[in-house]
C-alpha cells in the first residue's frame, strides 16, 4: 500500500484538514453526497451525510480482523443496543439490514400476510417464493393503515396471521396513528402476529400520536419490532438491522438466522455509531432543513404532497412516472421508482439542504415546462 | 477524528513504514495473527494473514459510499467472477458467506438432503427448521464421501434429493475422488441436485483426482458450486460468497434472495482481492509452510492425522476433547469444536508458520503428560 493512493482519499484529506477550502464542516467534507459518476441519489432513502466520523474511524480500527468470524465483534453491539432500549441482550436479533430481519420473520411465522397498499415492497418478495398468502389493504384517505379492515381480513384469517406495519410508511412516508395499533394488539386473538417496522423511527419520534411498539416486547411474544442503522446512522451499505421481540421469539429466530450475516465491520461501525451521540440529532436536523426547503418549493408551485415524518416525501406529478425519473436522471438527480397504485406521485429522498435548494431549481424548471 | 487516534492504529503505522523493528514483511506486520485478549484462534480455518493490502485501501477508499445501498459495487465482482471461472455474470449469486449460499439451496431445493458424516454443520442447522430431512453417510474408511451409498439414499428418495458434497471435506479436511462425483451427475435420474460446496477448493486444487465442479454448470441446472472469500482471502469477517450455476437455477434462487445481503466493503474488498494476484500463491504457500510443520510434529510424536488438503486438518487425541481444548486455550490456543462422531479427534486450523512452530512446542508438552 503506498502512502500516495491512501492520501489520495478522501479520508486522509479529512483527517490532515486539507479540505479544500470548503465552508463545510470537517465531518461532512468527507461525505459521500455525490455517486461515482456525479449524479445525486434521492431514490433510496439514504442518509446524505454519510457514516460517522466515529464510525468510519472504527472501520479502520477494525481492519485487522477482517480475517475472523465476526461473532465476537456482534456481541457488544447487541449489548449496547438491549441498554438504549431497556432490554436484555436476549430481546435482540442482528440481520444484514432490517431487511434480512423481515425475511426471516416472514419465513418463521409462515402465515398469511396483511399489509397496506402501497408499503415496503421486501416484505411480498420475500412472502411470494414461500406461497405465503398476502393481503394488500389499501391505506386510508389519509394515509394512514386502515386498521379495522386490516383487523377484520385478521380475523377472518384461519392459522396464523401476520400484521405488518410499516411505521412510518414507505413509500408515503406517513405514520399510523399509535393508539389504534396499540389497541388491536391489546385485543387481538392469539393466531394474529404483528411485525412493526420501525425503520424510520427516529425521523418520526416527537410526532403527535407515534410512539414505539417496544413497550409491548417484554409481555407478548407476538409483537416484533424491527429497526435498522440504514437511515439515521447512514449505513446502508453496511447493512446491520435488528428486531426487538420477546426473548422466545427471538430464540426461535435464531433458530433459522443465517450464520454469521452481519459483517465484522458493520459491528464496529454499528457500536461507534451508538456511542456517537451528535449522530441522530445531526441526521435528524439535517433532513428537517432539507425537507422543509423542499416543502416550500412544493407548496410555492401548488404541488401536491403527502405529510412527511422520515427522510423521504411522495409529491404529486402530471404525465408520465418514467418521463418524469428519466428527465430527472438528465439533470443529475436520480428520484423515484414506480410505487403502484401511486403511479402519479414521485418518491424523493432528502439530500442535503443544499441539495434540496439545488433540486428546487429543478422542480421550478420542470414546472415551467409543465412537467410537474 | 483525531490523528492522534488514527496513527495510533496499526494501519498508520504499516502506511509510514513505523511497525517496530519486526524482520515481518511490511504486509504482514499489519495483518491480524492474534485475537485481541491475545490467544491465537486455530478453531476456525481462517486465513491468519488477513486480507490482502489492496483490499484494505479498497474499504479505506470505499468509506465514502457506506450511506449507500450497495447493489451497484456488488456488480463489478459479479463481472470478474464470471470471467474468472469462463461463464456469464447470469451464473452467479452473491451471499453474505457462502453459508448464506447453502441456506438458500437448502429453502430453494426444499427436498431431503444426503450429506456425510461427519460434514459442514451449517447444513443440517438449516434443514431442521424447515424439517427438511436429513440423511448422514459415513464417510469411507480413507475419509472421502461414500458416493455409492449417498447415492442409493438418492434413489431411495421420493421427489427431490439433494447431494450435498462438501469437498475437501470439512471437518476432516479430506478429497472425495471428483471422478466419483462426476460418475453420479452424469448417471443422475431428474429428482437429485447436487450442492457441491468448495470453500476450500484453492488449498485443494493440486492434488490427484481432484478438480472442480463447475464444468458442469453451463449445460446441468442442477449443479450448483459454492465458493467463498472466507478462505484463501482472509475475508472470513467481511461475508462474501458465492454460487456458480446454470443461468435458470440463478434465476431461482435470485427470487428467494435477501435484498442486498452482501455489504458494500464486503464487495470492493472482494474486488482488489481477485485483483491481487499475489493473494492466492502467499495464502496457499503460507498455508503449506505452516501445515508441513504441524504434520512434521505430529509424526515425530506418533500422533495419528488425516491426511488435508486444506488450511485445518483433524488429529486423534487421547481423553476428552473438552479437556484438550481447555488445556488449549489455557496455553493461549482456541482449537476444536467437537465433531461428532469424531470424538477421539481435534481439528485444528492453520496460523502462521511461525504459531505452528509454538504449537508444536505445545504439543511436545502435551505429550509429555500424556494429554495427546
Amino acid at each position: 500500500m503506498e502512502r500516495r493512493s491512501f492520501f489520495q482519499t478522501g479520508l486522509a484529506a479529512s483527517l490532515l484538514g486539507v479540505g479544500g477550502g470548503t465552508a463545510l464542516p470537517a465531518w461532512l467534507s468527507a461525505s459521500p453526497r455525490r455517486l461515482p459518476d456525479g449524479s445525486v441519489r434521492l431514490s433510496s432513502n439514504e442518509n446524505p451525510l454519510g457514516i460517522s466520523a466515529a464510525a468510519r474511524q472504527a472501520i479502520i480500527d477494525g481492519l485487522d480482523l477482517c480475517n475472523r468470524y465476526p461473532g465476537a465483534s456482534a456481541a457488544p453491539v447487541i449489548e449496547v443496543l438491549a441498554k438504549k432500549h431497556g432490554v436484555e441482550p436476549a430481546n435482540i436479533q442482528l440481520g444484514a439490514g432490517s431487511t434480512e430481519i423481515l425475511q426471516m420473520f416472514v419465513q418463521l411465522f409462515g402465515g398469511r400476510i396483511i399489509a397496506a397498499d402501497p408499503t415496503f415492497e421486501d416484505v411480498p418478495e420475500y412472502a411470494e417464493p414461500f406461497s405465503i398468502p398476502f393481503d394488500r389493504v389499501p391505506l386510508l384517505p389519509d394515509y394512514s393503515h386502515d386498521i379495522d379492515r386490516m383487523r377484520e381480513r385478521a380475523q377472518r384469517t384461519r392459522g396464523t396471521a401476520v400484521a405488518y406495519i410499516c411505521n412510518p410508511n414507505n413509500p408515503t412516508a406517513t405514520i399510523t396513528p399509535c393508539g389504534q395499533i396499540d389497541e388491536w394488539i391489546k385485543s387481538a386473538p392469539d393466531n394474529v402476529y404483528f411485525l412493526i417496522d420501525e425503520a424510520y423511527y427516529e425521523f418520526a419520534e416527537n410526532a403527535d400520536g407515534y410512539w414505539s411498539a417496544l413497550k409491548w416486547v417484554k409481555t407478548n411474544p407476538k409483537v416484533v419490532v424491527v429497526r435498522t442503522f440504514s437511515k439515521i446512522y447512514g449505513m446502508a451499505g453496511l447493512r446491520l438491522g435488528y428486531a426487538i421481540a420477546h426473548e422466545d421469539t427471538i430464540e426461535r429466530i435464531g433458530a433459522i438466522a443465517s450464520s454469521n450475516s452481519v459483517n465484522h465491520l458493520a459491528s464496529v461501525a454499528g457500536l461507534a455509531s451508538l456511542h456517537d451521540e451528535e449522530m441522530i440529532p445531526r441526521s435528524f436536523n439535517t433532513n428537517e432543513r432539507a425537507r422543509r426547503i423542499l416543502e416550500a418549493t412544493l407548496d410555492e408551485l401548488g404541488i401536491e404532497r403527502l405529510p412527511s415524518h422520515t427522510n423521504f416525501l411522495m409529491h404529486r406529478i402530471t404525465g408520465d412516472l418514467v418521463d418524469y425519473q428519466n428527465r430527472m436522471r438528465e439533470r443529475g438527480w436520480l428520484v423515484g421508482r414506480a410505487f403502484p397504485p401511486m403511479l402519479s406521485y414521485n418518491r424523493v429522498s432528502m439530500g442535503l439542504p443544499e441539495d434540496m435548494e439545488r433540486f428546487s431549481e429543478t422542480l421550478r424548471e420542470f414546472r415551467s415546462r409543465s412537467w410537474v
